[in-house]
């Protein structure tokens, strides 16, 4: 990588305490190099990676965010470069005595009259696509399913220009598996509620092998699925056959049922279901709903230290501008906010909240544990490069993506999102786990942070990538969707990109822009959270 | 399902010392139908589910394959059906003071003369099908190989027309896991291994992020993989820009390199990689080897209580003439061996085998407990229609796919195969991951017995299935391979369905014949064994 040589030498420093700055340069800079303050390099410091802006005597804490991020191992000079070998990790803060709900800032004032063009479900929630998605009990299933999805999208698709794509849900889980086990509730309920996703439109069909474990009823039991609400049929939908009946029964392809004579019988009987289907979700057009009607899952992923200055940031600052509409938000991934734990039990809107909190973090812990692992297992190679030396500061940098609103709501693992406003929706931090119980969460619209850079997407919701760094945003300008980089030379602000992030989302929720993963049509599978044992 | 009229009452009994035996006709029997012995069914008793020969008073074992399966809940007349809620399972066979390596058998007698035409790679294995695998280390790259793979079959394939096929190896592992955890090394060898598996020709390319955590040198460190051998290159592919050296560096295509400007760079990477090992793999032709190079996976799913009758015992007279022939046979899934581990570690050729396949018992019970689970969590809603009450029942049918030969050799999952003869690699039961890591192991060959029926399909090796009810062999005639059920009424013998079986594999093996799974393209994902905590 070149050493910077047009730009003047520039570092970023978070907050008054902080005894470190980050060299914003791209390329870093050279040993010998003079900041603008007087101070002299004394090492070559990448960018993103921390230099010292007074001596740290040995054992003294390292601030970054004003927070602690390590001890340093031994004494540090002035001008040296602060990389992760010479930070001792602090240990984990303890979740008995933290501060519950203390904080109880003044509301956000609302912001009113932002609204998209969304599909309209019969059960109130809003859809931003119009997806045919087809729900699958069992890993068997699989190669059948995609089978039939391909021939749904060559010979029925073409017919249904109102309908934007047909998506089989593939997983590994619903046999071999422990599903008695304790832990099992969680797997479960994530392939319920996806298969719930407002993007779906409420039209549930399912494909069974019929000897699995997951049976249809199990996965989705009367009850717990929408009921074709006919004001939306149409006269070309009861041509098709659509049931009148409001008691809909789960409509299921069972591969096992006797009826089948052969392969083909199979795939013909997932066809004519699914143009039942096509013939409903065809018929819905997008109306204008209010921005209280986005459901915004944040995530980041492949992580550097500008995440934490630039993108996640601008993230938080739209976060504010979505919970101001009335809309959802929700942010997630347990290991990287469990170091930040006492800022958010202090902001939570209730005490209750703040417990549910703990309980999640508990819970983590505790699994951790049982593997043998902790919170540190969160940090990449790819995320010490960019300058993170360890879980806690890239936590502080992290957590900035929830803004600043009260959070007002707590999920376990798979849960189905229940309030407006602020959520911690408790995930792994792995990318496609997070993602996929968002999606199960009832996400209509996804954001993703990254520094790295990651290809990211998702085939149920449209994606929207946030480049932490100009450089990522040029490189991979047919990826990257916004490019917060601009922040570090303050040729934009934080407020400004937010802003413009937020515009986005409305346009991206009408239908009227797509994402780069969905110009491309990049989709990651679907990864579930499975904490119980296989079988 | 209607009642049989049309054949003879048929009941299967397993063991001399056998207290009930099985129903074979489709569709069961009567109330009142009198079995050829004179006895009367008290009940109706369904195909495959069990009835009372003699009376069985309360707390006396209920005797299958000559094992206690059971112990009656109550007294039990002659001519019962005796269903699952009739059985209190037995507690598991301890793991202390088993039988080690005590029963000695006579080697098997030599089968000479069988051959296959396979392709001989440089490490002397022999691959089946001759396929270019793209290998992953990280979930985040999948969304940009499989649309890499879809131009790679669109304009590279039909260039090279020695080459089967190009399969993205798609996976959830490589980043948000604890990859330190003390388990890490499973789902890591899992995926170093399936890339060297003998269909894929030691043509290893690898597709990488960046920042992922599973680097490609960890994932494939030097040394681990195939070296090109030059005696397999030509002309073309020395044109192409083969490397000359032996010592090839690995072959990775990261998608963060500054080097790509945009996503259609990092296609076209993989694209031009992905040719340099199209022209080598092209360039090889079939051989005639010896049957010894088989490398066979036997699997059960769906089970009933035929399994255990007709299918199973068939691939066990199979696996005895793949051992005689000096072959390699690879039979799984613990817990459906841990209720017959005494007649396992009997058989084992040498105590210090015996106490391997004990170590790999106790690790999995340790494991389900870890998770609040059992064995007991093995068998499926269906498992119990098709007649199996539980998992002791469900294992001797199961154990006896391993045929009589001694059990040589016990890989740990995700392990390599070290040798020839009868391995014990132990697995998950779950389909997915049991083929996946005896693809790990090295199968160039799958069989997989199904009683309930699944459309199981993998896209790296051939699967062939083997119905163990002719009901369902007719009903699924073009996803079923062989017909185990005409044993039941004796039409054919064990012998008969086993050497059928054993020359459809030398046929498949050729390519001469693909199976049903290979016709349709129906494959599963691959779905790694991870018992290490998430982050």
């Amino acid at each position: 990588m070149p050493e910077s040589t047009t730009q003047p030498p520039l570092t970023l420093r978070m907050h008054d305490r902080d005894n470190v700055a980050i060299v914003a340069n791209h390329g870093g800079l050279a040993a010998g190099t003079a900041l603008p303050g007087g101070l002299v390099l004394v090492d070559r410091v990448p960018q993103g990676h921390k230099v010292a802006l007074v001596p740290i005597p040995a054992h003294a804490p390292v601030l970054r965010y004003g927070t602690t991020i390590g001890l340093a191992r031994q004494d540090i000079a002035a001008g040296s470069w602060v990389h992760e070998r010479l930070l001792a990790m602090p240990d984990a803060c303890g979740l008995d005595g933290l501060p519950l709900a203390t904080i109880q800032p003044e509301p956000l004032p609302p912001l009113a009259g932002y609204t998209f063009e969304g599909y309209r479900n019969a059960d109130g929630s809003v859809g931003t696509r119009n997806i045919l998605a087809i729900t699958q009990t069992v890993q068997c299933v699989a190669g059948v399913a995609d089978f039939a999805v391909k021939r749904i999208k060559a010979e029925l698709l073409p017919q249904f220009s109102n309908v934007d794509d047909v998506v089989a849900l593939a997983h590994g889980y619903g046999c071999g598996v422990a599903i008695d086990a304790p832990d099992a509730i969680v797997p479960i309920r994530t392939l319920r509620n996806i298969s719930l996703n407002p993007n779906f439109g409420g039209e549930v069909m399912v494909v069974s092998l019929g000897c699995e474990k997951l049976q249809p009823e199990r996965l989705l039991p009367p009850g717990s699925f929408n009921i074709v609400d006919q004001r939306h049929s149409t006269d070309a939908a009861a041509a098709a056959g659509a049931d009148a009946s409001a008691q809909a029964p789960l409509d299921v392809v069972c591969l096992q049922d006797d009826a089948h004579i052969g392969f083909m019988a199979m795939v013909e009987a997932i066809m004519r279901q699914a143009e039942r289907h096509l013939v409903r979700l065809n018929a819905r057009r997008r109306v204008t709903v209010p921005a209280s009607e986005l459901v915004v899952g944040v995530q980041c992923g492949g992580s550097d230290a500008f995440s934490g200055v630039t993108a996640n940031p601008a993230v938080g600052f739209c976060t504010d501008l979505l919970v101001r509409s009335g809309a959802s938000v929700m942010f997630s991934e347990v290991t990287e906010v469990r170091d930040g734990i006492a800022q958010l039990t202090a902001r939570a809107a209730t005490p209750e909240v703040a417990q549910a909190m703990i309980r999640e973090m508990a819970w983590y812990d505790a699994y951790l544990q049982r593997g043998g692992s902790d919170r540190s297992a969160n940090t990449t190679p790819g995320n010490k490069q960019g300058g993170l030396s360890n879980i806690v500061e890239k936590a502080m940098g992290s957590i900035v993506k929830s803004g600043s609103a009260p959070i007002s709501n707590v999920l376990a693992p798979g849960e189905k999102l229940r309030a407006k406003g602020l959520t911690y929706a408790a995930t792994p931090a792995s990318d496609f786990i997070c993602g996929t119980l968002q999606l199960a969460a009832g996400m209509n619209l996804h954001v993703f942070t990254t520094g790295r850079g990651t290809p990211y997407g998702l085939a149920a919701v449209p994606v929207i990538k946030v480049a932490t760094r100009t450089d990522l945003a040029r490189r991979w300008h047919d990826l990257m969707d916004v490019n917060a980089g601009t922040i570090t030379d303050g040729t934009t602000s934080i407020e400004d990109v937010g802003w413009a992030l937020f515009h986005l989302m409305l346009e991206v929720a009408s239908g009227r822009k797509k994402t780069w993963a969905e110009h491309w049509q990049l989709h990651n599978p679907l990864v579930l959270f499975n904490p119980a044992p296989i079988t």
